[in-house]
């Protein structure tokens, strides 16, 4: 009887075609696929691995989420181990847990947070050229804060899914969205928390939210893009190597005040 | 009449075949000199860079600093402007100044500062592979602090100076060395300010720091390794990657507080 594991991970999007596998192309579905059949000494069928969704090339994650079966029972620690002894410098496994055979990456999920980080410099910063979209116009970030309560509740967001998208159901409910300035950085911090996220829908967001603070669209546009249904009404799509997946909550593990997002959680989660 | 120009720039050093120009290789001292000739229509004979000294590939620098000659008197806001407009994304020009022609960005130094981040953790962690170094034995800060008190002063560093060098002359004065832990970051954060440093001494000093950190050498071993002039009994040169040139002193811009490095400098430097 196989052991089913939930693994949590972080990975530098800079260097992956994207979280899903595809033949041919480094991705981080199929990097940590190989692995884990290997450790497993390449077992017939091939061990499948369950992310909890895809992320695009260049996105990054604090906190991605996938399970998998795996036909020899190794302590949750070992495995930690041998999977991160394992892994390419870029991704780094936190967490492993064992999980019932009930348990799917996907399919569980209740929710997730997204975080964005605009640097605001006038010439892009090289230590930042991967790690953080770049906007250069003044932003207000009052504005942006105010803008913000439009989007909370549940909405449809025909207007700002991207046009590749198969889903049909546009409607989500986005629990919280926040966005504070960081001084020492230079830098607008957004953090999104909603029960699931269109195609492409973060970044849209944030390049609505950045054109607001910059006085471009009224401060209540995000009300008028609602009833439009037109994403050609917001083309411009922030950088995707500003956008981080932070955490996927499953059922049963909804924060009791989301609310609130702990204001250091960017750093608490890069560290060890 | 050529106008000499004084540029201060910082780079992420990770893909450049360090600064100085080799041909064939992408390295921060080409693609400077490539952009400041096609600014100057290639002038003949073409336009030198003059750096203030040479970091290797992976290095980084928050503020290199080099001199060149052009044809033309442009104000320095607008040089300021087109070489950035100009330069790849990975290097930045935080300042322009026009100086006389007795400055040289080399030969005019009398100090130096570099800083360097050793990440702590237990695994690699995906973000700061490329922007710190791993040192993964448990530290005690407070020894390494004892032995930085060793370094300060005039020394023969012939122990930490890598077998490459040319240089026959191995004194050099170190006015003053840190050391802090960041707990956010989990890092070890090294300043060291000197009138000089030889080739890799600073790698070479943090990799004996960090072995008298987890105890495998004594506390004092830095005055030992100065008598034995022995770069054998210093063999391990910490990675490239933790390394930032933070400061290039010139004479007669001596701080008058050496001893003092602000907390905060890494943030503030990146920061526009």
């Amino acid at each position: 009887m196989s052991i089913r594991y939930k693994i949590t991970f972080a990975y530098d999007g800079t260097r992956f075609y994207g979280f899903e596998k595809q033949p041919g192309l480094r991705t981080v579905e199929g990097t940590i696929t190989d692995i884990v059949n290997t450790m497993a000494k390449n077992p017939q069928p091939p061990i499948k691995i369950y992310g909890s969704g895809r992320t695009d090339a260049g996105v990054h994650a604090l906190a991605q989420v996938a399970h998998f079966d795996f036909p020899f029972n190794i302590p949750v620690d070992g495995m930690w181990r041998g999977l991160n002894s394992m892994m390419p410098l870029d991704i780094e496994v936190k967490k492993v847990e064992k999980v019932p055979h009930t348990f799917h990456a996907r399919y569980d999920v209740s929710g997730k947070i997204y975080m964005y980080r605009a640097y605001l410099g006038h010439f892009t910063n090289p230590f930042k050229r991967f790690y953080t979209g770049h906007w250069r116009i003044p932003v207000n970030v009052h504005k942006i804060q105010i803008a913000l309560k439009d989007l909370i509740g549940t909405h449809d967001f025909t207007s700002f899914c991207a046009s590749g998208s198969q889903v049909k159901n546009h409607v989500r409910i986005i629990y919280n969205a926040t966005c504070h300035y960081d001084h020492q950085e230079n830098e607008l911090i957004f953090q999104f928390y909603g029960n699931g996220f269109l195609y492409n829908m973060v970044r849209i967001i944030v390049g609505v939210l950045l054109e607001i603070g910059s006085g471009r669209r009224p401060v209540h546009d995000i009300l008028r893009l609602y009833k439009v249904k037109d994403r050609n009404q917001a083309v411009f799509t922030a950088p995707a190597s500003g956008l981080y997946l932070k955490k996927v909550i499953y059922k049963g593990e909804d924060p009791k005040h989301p609310t609130k997002f702990p204001k250091d959680t960017y750093n608490q989660d890069r560290q060890h």
